[in-house]
């Protein structure tokens, strides 16, 4: 049994400093790379890259919506022209420095507003992915179960990651709890460690369909991030989990 | 004899537009691209990259400063390395228009206040020039002669196109006359076509150094530009002298 | 009876211009102004005020989304605590340029998606009327005819200028024809002079609902913008509707 | 004996936050709150001001040039004219949220290399002024001795407040000794305390002039910021000099 744990890391812009990347690179085998749409800048992105395969960590771009003020967070109505031009914008710019630094990008994973709008409409799904068709080279997707990207990049042929999250907790519909609910992030440590070990070896169930997960989240914004993502490689290695990427990297 | 002729073009940004690009489009026979600092942005640069790939023309990324609102003509201290990784952006970002075009970027030519400062700093040539050689693919560079970049891209192997203009006057030094001068911008179509002939066929004079150029530059910003353009390459043709683009666009 | 004619202007960013701010600015009485967040910089600002102040004509806020490469054509999903603050920005740096140029920030007119979000979601015309009462001056409001926005503003004890487009079609219900409609905007010179002089003496006509409208807006990006103006002022005139702002200038 | 005690805040950006703004503004008496232009947002302007409103500290505007990613550090060529408006937007956009709470912006410091340009260029000490006369509302100046600003606004006519660095070290000229020196920054608590007594009591010292001083500035991204405002504070207190704002709050 194996997994691969993602997080997203190099969201910093100019001065100012987001997350703990370089323990989070010590921890993870896949990072989503911010592109300087809703985060990162050139230097962020080329120190980002060069850490990143310094550790052996797969590079993927974490692709969003054009809003630094609001981080992403925020939906923004675009076409599904604009999406796919403005994804494909961000993997070019970040290829760059992934191969400056030894690499490639090896796959994209939507941010924030991106992420949820590119899981529920055909449009977003459509856009997104036609971005990443038009990249000169194949790349594989990150998603959740139930997506929409998910399924129209695996109708396309790409490879698709199925991703669950270690730190949320899930629905017994197999959807995340919302984040207005007070109980809706895991911060007990024992229970990071059960579900990163459940995800892992039971894959997601939605009411009586499990899909099995090759990708587990780690989120780096949370606090604790870093122990968070140390304590679930630690129980997945303990539970007989091999940790190693989804994709190969170059 | 041949030369090739550029123009900037993909320089609209969002609803707003500038340039006759589709008429320019029809007459150089290389695009210095907009990659979204100083001008353009994602679905621009698609679309101009579509219509450079229909026209023939070759792409190269016309790379500059983070200023939207100064068009890139205000200069910016930068460091070495943020230059490098700014250039390195751009170059990749446009990379991925142009091969989604069916083409790629062949050269880098800086623009407004960065075409300047390359010129004459030297950590400025050298943060554009460590940009272009970090890229995945070997480019060329578009530069006066006399300017450090083009001494520093020669020197480290790069291709070198020494460009001339058309439509500026230039001193018995070589240099050319400062835009505070009232006549420095040529209007005058007679002395255009004369012009463009002489910079093809005699090269660039500065005292008593000749040098050839491979290159002549349009401008796009200029009124009427798409006429000079125009009498610029019928001069050049009723004189025999060849446009070609002066590197391979993929 | 009488009535404004009002106009979008200094709707340019740096080295691009957009519309016939000249030309409007001679016909209009009031401007609605760019603050910078979707068109518009500080020159611009600073420019159009002047003259907006030399030809007589009152200065509004044309605040809108955070947006320049959308031109706040794009909705963005923000709280409402979001949109007051950025209501309030966009209106005190407006002022600024205002009084430096002799007048004032009379009122807000809400642009693009913010215009439609304000006019239908509680949350936007709460977000929106916040950031205006909380001005430190007393500013009236433009809004459509049954807009949420235009209600908010009156219970808060603004005044409200209820607008009509006259060269936009309305359907028997009152609303405005989709654009995706082909003929959604009248450019018939003749339709668009029988329909400024209707909206001005019969009203907005919802059903058998009446509305008498305060001003009417003259677009500035449709072709031909200025004829359009010039011709809707002047059929009001022969009709006997003296045209004249809503509010006064400062 | 009296002086004020100046620090930058309000200098994050969206979901980025940078300074310890809480605890400077406990200690500080007059707060210059980042614009948006380097650092801020509106979001973050009204909650910078609500805090100093509340905390009973004097707000002032901090100026810099439209430059995010790189914090404002990095001088941008602008002619006065640009520099003037770029001033004024700034002014009018704060200061509808200083009102908004109940204050007013008392006063201008410009922010990184615009500070230092301003201090020793006479088009931007200029252009500064002239953004800060333009504003409706008469306002102070914060500048360092010898400062080409601090000359213009007094001729002016507006009020001066030459400021000093308590943890920064001076060269015997009176310069500030560049970062590049290792002991540039003052780290000792004891040397921070003799130097805020020392530019309290006896002014600035430039050869054999000496030149009272207004206000000194706390900065707020060296390590340790709120302890080393602290210290300073406690050790004025202790020599009799009384800590108050430079300028009437409003």
């Amino acid at each position: 049994m194996q997994v691969d744990l993602n997080c997203d890391v190099g969201e910093g812009f100019g001065v100012w400093e987001l997350g703990a990347d370089d323990e989070l690179l010590a921890v993870v085998t896949s990072a989503n790379v911010a592109c300087g749409f809703h985060a990162g800048d050139p230097s962020w992105m080329r120190r980002t890259c060069e850490l990143a395969v310094e550790r052996g960590v797969v590079i993927g771009a974490q692709v969003g919506f054009p809003d630094l003020p609001g981080f992403g967070r925020r939906h923004l109505e675009m076409t599904e022209a604009e999406l796919a031009d403005a994804v494909l914008f961000q993997i070019g710019a970040l290829d760059a420095f992934a191969r400056a630094a030894g690499a490639r990008v090896a796959y994209v994973k939507p941010h924030g507003a991106l992420y949820h709008a590119a899981a529920r409409r055909p449009d977003y799904a459509d856009g997104v992915l036609h971005g990443i068709l038009r990249f000169s080279a194949p790349l594989a997707v990150v998603a959740p179960p139930g997506s929409l990207l998910g399924r129209a990049a695996a109708q396309a042929g790409l490879e698709v990651a199925l991703e669950g999250f270690v730190d949320r907790r899930y629905t017994v519909d197999g959807g995340l709890a919302p984040r207005s609910q007070p109980d809706a992030v895991l911060t007990d440590l024992d229970e990071v460690r059960r579900q990163a070990v459940r995800l892992a070896t039971e894959g997601h169930i939605a009411g009586e369909v499990r899909t099995s997960l090759a990708t587990l989240c780690v989120h780096s914004d949370t606090p604790g991030a870093a122990s968070v993502a140390h304590e679930a490689r630690r129980a997945l290695t303990d539970a007989g989990v091999e940790i190693r990427p989804f994709v190969r990297a170059g």
